[in-house]
């Protein structure tokens, strides 16, 4: 045993999922490792950006929409699900999260410090609490403090008529018409949630298209939904001023002219890195633009004993944030720190988009292939399932990309329920350079969504000739 | 082209899954293939066996305890879902997939033809419809007429207080109180979602243990849950006797001397293959106990043109029906008809029980590798998972097999929500042979179930000492 000339091996600063691997890594690795955060239990927009928050409103939404297959049922549901309900299933919800955090932390030997890390010097941090503060020392640092909705001048947030994503929770009832500014990933799952709620949204971007990271049918068909449930869109439009009008209502001003009106205004765009609260000038550390820390791709900052990780270190793709993504760069982070092999394929995460339809993707796209790769695509029609006609979620399809010649699986895009799920089937598959006939000659449980795989690779088959 | 002598190269008979994948394998290949029911669109009753209205009413059941989730629903629930509900619901599932099959069947160009088949000879059949019949010729038939409840003598079915499961779409209400006789995959999935649903069931089988084929700690979860929803289980018993007594009460006499009541019995012991309407004897076929038509591993009776496939030819485990199983034997029944090569990997079949909660399967057993093959088991918590939490599924668990020194996956078991469609994540990676560090590896959208398959592998690998 070398000398202990530090309290720890590792200190983790922030519990998000970042945070949380880069610990738990760390410990697995037999290293004396502690976590510190502001508050055992966090609050409810320190968990995961608002993730708990929206994913539980998504399940309250879908299960009004699916009762709603039941005739007694149609009428009533609109009115059901109330903020009040809301706020109780995400406070349960989050409850047990903490539990499930704080035990598997504990599990696994990881020390649980409380309060507020501003640092020393690279090797100290002071950890105020309350009224007291104490000194802790250790070899290295990650920090995983995350983001927190960035404020704009021209947006006067009142958390009431105007607010941000964080503050939809404090809400006491949903708005009849909302406007949503930014159609990022947040900005577009609650445009699909309180659509399908019944909320009049309009929703406002700068771009002049959704998703741009995303398969073109499938943003196609999620803006054809979108639209049915009746939102409006103001597409590579940029808000110039916003605010309440003489009539209680508020406005947004778009910079072509037009001035859109609305009960309350949800503001989604940009997140600020909370790199301010640590003093990194104490190691030398400046954060870069909105308070974002700049790593190399070992997740190490300039000062070569800490590290960074989770989306204060900025998103994979603009403007979107994954939990699953900042989990693997904690793993990363803390296997790098202490020289320890990982591997990582990134060609081979997925991604979610959890709106109403949900959205999933793997591997490589039409875009990605299109000039480059000779492929073929297969397509199945949610409406052509068995299980997606008993759960009344027709809408959707599943779109393998392979390879002309060798058939191999190159990608999958799936929107429609599951698609999340079921995506890491096909995830599996790519991995294992797997061609499109395992689809075909795989027996599926049925009724399952996951039989569109089956359906595509039969689909896919027939256009190279080799239906069977 | 050779002479068409007859007039088609295959004709079959059923319109389930088995007959519909054999006519569209036959199709795929060229073939001039129809398939004769007796009626188009099919009624409730003939499809599958009641697939679809015990998965609708399952969905119904689930978006009632999912909305028992937010406090303001707490108190309604119960009394939502009526047998109106469920029936229109049926019908409208039921409705979705006639048209479904025969836009499928239309599109492959595979004749339709609406009435009762009965053999003439080896090439030829009657088909009567109405008033009228017309001779149709074939060089090969598939018989895949399927089954239905078998009678008893002991058991008087009114369709009203006592009755099977293609009665119980007839009930105009749900019973208080229900006995249940019979704990096949029938029984077992209609005593979980009844009781759900608050109905007081009583469940009694001769066999003294549930779902043997069924990993040991899955059987005790699920048995452990229907206890808590108030189920009482007689096993290892034997109904000597029932029917309604003077209070209008339905009894049932057990071997042993006991007697349970109930306002109502559902009988859902055994099933009869629909052999006796084909006239067979026209071919020199005999049908086995309980009208099961025998054929080889080819699919085929000993009659050389005649093959059968679904559940007519009986079920691959002991009382229980699988759409997925019959649909392969149809499609392997046709590529052995043309002789065209077919692979099968039974091993790799998944199994699902659509309980509440649900229960999946693939690969090899506890019970397969004991005292076989050196092997660990790794365990994921529903409790433990986001999604779960989300969902207000907390209740269930996958289980990882695998070797203990290759670190191969060899089986993979589930209780609990989406089991039958994550199942096939563990499927693909059995098929590719995976170890158990491919799910340590990979990243998975968060928050899912599928997530449970790396919290699995993580304990598998702790239990080995590799645990990064």
């Amino acid at each position: 045993m070398t000398a202990q000339i530090y309290d720890y091996d590792l200190l983790v600063i922030g519990s998000g999922p970042a945070g949380q691997t880069g610990a738990l890594g760390a410990s697995k690795l037999r290293k004396r490792v502690a976590i510190v955060d502001r508050k055992w239990p966090a609050g409810k927009s320190s968990f995961a950006n608002g993730t708990i928050a929206s994913k539980t409103l998504r399940e309250a939404v879908l299960n009004g929409l699916r009762q709603r297959t039941f005739p007694s049922c149609t009428a009533k549901q609109d009115g059901t699900i109330s903020m009040a309900d809301l706020n109780s299933r995400v406070e349960a919800v989050i409850r047990g999260e903490t539990e499930l955090i704080k035990s598997q932390l504990d599990h696994h030997h990881v020390a649980r410090i409380e309060g507020e890390a501003t640092f020393v010097d690279a090797h100290t941090v002071k950890v105020s609490a309350g009224q007291g503060s104490r000194l802790v020392t250790a070899e290295n640092f990650l920090i995983a403090v995350g983001t927190r909705p960035a404020s704009n001048n021209h947006v006067p947030l009142d958390g009431e008529h105007i607010y941000n994503s964080d503050q939809f929770l404090s809400l006491r009832s949903l708005p009849h018409d909302l406007i949503i500014v930014g159609a990022g990933l947040v900005g577009i799952e609650y445009a699909s949630l309180l659509a399908a709620l019944g909320v009049k949204v309009t929703l406002i971007d700068q771009r002049p298209e959704l998703l741009s990271f995303v398969d073109r049918e499938i943003v196609d068909n999620f803006t054809s939904h979108l639209a049915q449930l009746g939102v409006s869109f103001r597409l590579g439009q940029e808000v110039v001023e916003c605010g309440i009008g003489s009539d209680h209502r508020v406005f947004a001003k778009l910079a072509k002219g037009e001035t859109i009106h609305g009960e309350s205004l949800l503001y989604t765009i940009g997140r600020q890195g909370n790199t301010d609260q640590l003093n990194l000038a104490a190691v030398g550390l400046k954060s870069a633009e909105s308070g974002k820390l700049v790593v190399d791709e070992q997740f190490r900052t300039s000062v070569p004993n800490i590290y960074g990780a989770g989306d204060v270190i900025g998103f994979p793709i603009e403007g979107l944030y994954y939990g699953s993504i900042s989990m693997e760069q904690g793993r990363l982070a803390s296997c790098n720190i202490f020289g320890f092999p990982a591997v990582s394929r990134p060609h081979l995460f997925p991604y979610a988009l959890y709106g109403i339809p949900e959205i999933s993707m793997v591997g490589q796209s039409e875009q990605d292939l299109i000039a480059r790769t000779p492929y073929e695509v297969g397509i199945a029609r949610y409406g052509d399932l068995t299980k997606a006609q008993i759960l009344g979620a027709k809408q959707g399809f599943l779109k393998l990309l392979f390879h002309a010649d060798s058939l191999k699986v190159l990608g999958v895009h799936i929107i429609g329920e599951g698609a999340a799920e079921i995506v890491h089937i096909g995830q599996t598959a790519i991995s294992f350079g797997a061609t499109i006939e395992y689809f075909r000659d795989a027996v599926f449980n049925h009724p399952t969504l996951a039989e569109a795989y089956q359906l595509a690779a039969l689909d896919g088959l027939r256009k190279v000739g080799m239906e069977l």
